[in-house]
C-alpha cells in the first residue's frame, strides 16, 4: 500500500554489538531479544558469528541462535563467518545470508584475520565454489573492513577499496557491503568511495556498515542515501565495536536511524515505538550495558510521521 | 594561506548552553572559559542574553561578559537579545552584533516571548530603525526558533518559515538564521526549507543553528553544507536547550562539528585540540554538568587532517 521507497535496516546488534560487550547475554535472552527487534518489523538481522568461542564467547551459542532465529517468519538470518569452516557451520545451522569479513588494510587483516586482503579474498573464493555446490541457497556477502580508515593503518586509500572490491566482484559473491570499522569515515569520503566502488562492481555494492565513534554515523548515512545506497547495518541502542580496532565504539543506533529514514519519506517497514519497546529486552538480558540512542532518550516527537 | 573553503562556526554554549544549565557558571570561569573558546581560533562567540534576571539569572551577567569579551582580539561578540530593551543594553555594553529570536510557531511565541509572530517582527523593525540611527554599527541578526517544529503546536509548514524570514528581511536585518530550536528537523526538510527561504530572501539567510534531540544534528548539518550553508551554531560539549521547548536537549556538539567540517575540507579557523581543551575550563566553571561528543571522548583518530 505504500508507494514510498524502501531502505533496508540490518539489525547487527547480536553479532557486532554483543561481540564488544562487556557481559555474556544468555542464549535464551538472546532469542527474546531479537523476537522482539523481528515483531518490530526489522526484517533483517545478523544473529550472530561463527568464529573460535576461546576468541569471541560472547559468540559461542551462534548456531543455537541460528536454528531458532530461522524459524521466525519472514526473517532473513544473517550470520558472520571469517571463514570456509565457519561458513560450512552457518550453512549446517540454516542461515539464509553469510557475511564475510575482508578487511581493506594490511594491518586490521592481519589483527582480525591473520591473513592478508589477497589471502582472504582468495578465501571467498573457496566459500562461493563451496557455497554453489550446494542444494540450498544461502547469500554471500562480503564486507569490506576498516574501508574508511584503520586505526593500526592509519588512511585507506579509495583505490585499495575498490582494488579488494572488485576482487570480490570476482571472487562471486552476491553483494559487497563497506564498513567504517573504526568510525573515521566523513560524509565526502563516503561519496567519493561509493562513488569509485560502484563504478567498478556496479550493483553488486549493497551495504553500508556505520560506526560513530565520532558522531558522524547519521551524516555518513545521509551521505549514503544520497548516493543510492539503500542497506544500512545499524544496532539497537548503539552498541557494537571491533574487538581487534583499538578506540572503536558502537555502530550507528538503529532507532535513530530508522527516525531519521522515515522522517526523510523512506519505508524501512520497521514500527519505531515497538523497535524502542525492544531495548527492554536488550537492558534485560544485558543489565549492565549502557544503552544509547537519542530518539528513546527525548522520545518520539509529535511531528514523526509514522510508517505507512 | 588555505585555499579551503571557509566555514565559520559560532559557539554558542555560553547563552544557549548555559541558560538551561542546572548550575549558575561564575562570572570569572564564564570569561575563563570564553577565553579558552576564543583561543582555539573561533572567531564568533555568543556570549549571553540580556533577558530579565528574574527568568534567566545564568545570564545576570551579560553586560560585564560582552564588556569583557569585546576586549578579546579578532572576536565578533553577539549577544540575544529578545527585545529594543535588550538591545539597547547590548548596544551599551559593546556587542558587535545582537541576534533576536522570532518563532515562527504561534504556541512558542507566546511562551518564550509573550508576543506574536507578527508582533515580534513589528519589534524587529523598530529595532533595526533604533540600531540605524546610533552612531556605533552594531549588526543585527534575527534567528528564526522554531523553523523545523514546535513542540507545542507540531508540525511547522515550510510557507510559515518563509513568511517570518520575509517579514524579517522588509523589517530590514542585516541576516536571517533557521534554527531547529527543539531538534525535530531531518535533512530532507533542511535542504527544502533552506530552498524557499533562500528564494524569498536570498543571500540574507546565512545561519542554521541545530539542535542534536534527535541524533540528527550533524546530518542536518551535512545537508545544510550541501545547500550552501557556510555559518553554524554549536555548543562546546553539546550544552543547551530551550527553558520553554519541553523535551529539547543540547546543541550540536561543536567539536563533532569542526571534526565533520574539517574532515571534509572546510577551513574553520578552529584548532580541534585546543577547543577539546576549552572543555576543561567548562568543567571547571560547571562541575555538575555532563559534557557531550564522541571526538573528545574517541580522541582524534590518525586519519584527521588538521587545519592548514
Amino acid at each position: 500500500m505504500s508507494t514510498r521507497e524502501k531502505v533496508t535496516v540490518c539489525e547487527v546488534g547480536p553479532r557486532d554489538g554483543l561481540q564488544i560487550a562487556h557481559g555474556i547475554m544468555p542464549t535464551a535472552a538472546k532469542i527474546r531479544w531479537i523476537e522482539a527487534i523481528a515483531a518490530a518489523g526489522v526484517a533483517e538481522i545478523e544473529v550472530g558469528s561463527f568464529v573460535p568461542p576461546k576468541l569471541v564467547p560472547q559468540m559461542a551459542d551462534t548456531d543455537a541462535i541460528v536454528r531458532h532465529a530461522v524459524t521466525i517468519p519472514s526473517l532473513t538470518v544473517i550470520a558472520l563467518a571469517p571463514n570456509l569452516h565457519g561458513v560450512r557451520n552457518a550453512y549446517a545451522a540454516g542461515a539464509h545470508r553469510v557475511s564475510i569479513p575482508v578487511s581493506v588494510s594490511e594491518g586490521h587483516s592481519r589483527a582480525n584475520l591473520n591473513r592478508s586482503p589477497a589471502e582472504q579474498i582468495a578465501e571467498v573464493g573457496r566459500i562461493v565454489a563451496w557455497v554453489s555446490s550446494q542444494p540450498r541457497r544461502m547469500e554471500v556477502e562480503a564486507g569490506c573492513s576498516t574501508a574508511f580508515g584503520c586505526s593500526i593503518d592509519g588512511v585507506v586509500p579509495i583505490e585499495k577499496v575498490v582494488a579488494v572490491a572488485s576482487g570480490l566482484a570476482v571472487a562471486g559473491v552476491d553483494s559487497v557491503a563497506l564498513a567504517d570499522t573504526v568510525g573515521y569515515a566523513h560524509p565526502a569520503q563516503i561519496r567519493a568511495t561509493i562513488r569509485a566502488v560502484r563504478g567498478a562492481i556496479g550493483g553488486k555494492l549493497e551495504g553500508l556498515h556505520l560506526h560513530d565513534t565520532m558522531g558522524l554515523g547519521l551524516a555518513n548515512a545521509l551521505a549514503g542515501i544520497e548516493e543510492g545506497i539503500r542497506k544500512f547495518d545499524a544496532a539497537l541502542a548503539g552498541l557494537g565495536g571491533c574487538p581487534f580496532a583499538p578506540g572503536a565504539s558502537g555502530n550507528i543506533v538503529t532507532e535513530d536511524l530508522v527516525f531519521m529514514l522515515e522522517s526523510m519519506g523512506f519505508a524501512t517497514g520497521i514500527d519505531l515505538v515497538r523497535l524502542i519497546a525492544a531495548r527492554t529486552a536488550l537492558h534485560q538480558g544485558l543489565p549492565g550495558e549502557p544503552l544509547h540512542g537519542q530518539v528513546p532518550k527525548a522520545g518520539i516527537p509529535k511531528t514523526f510521521r509514522a510508517a505507512a
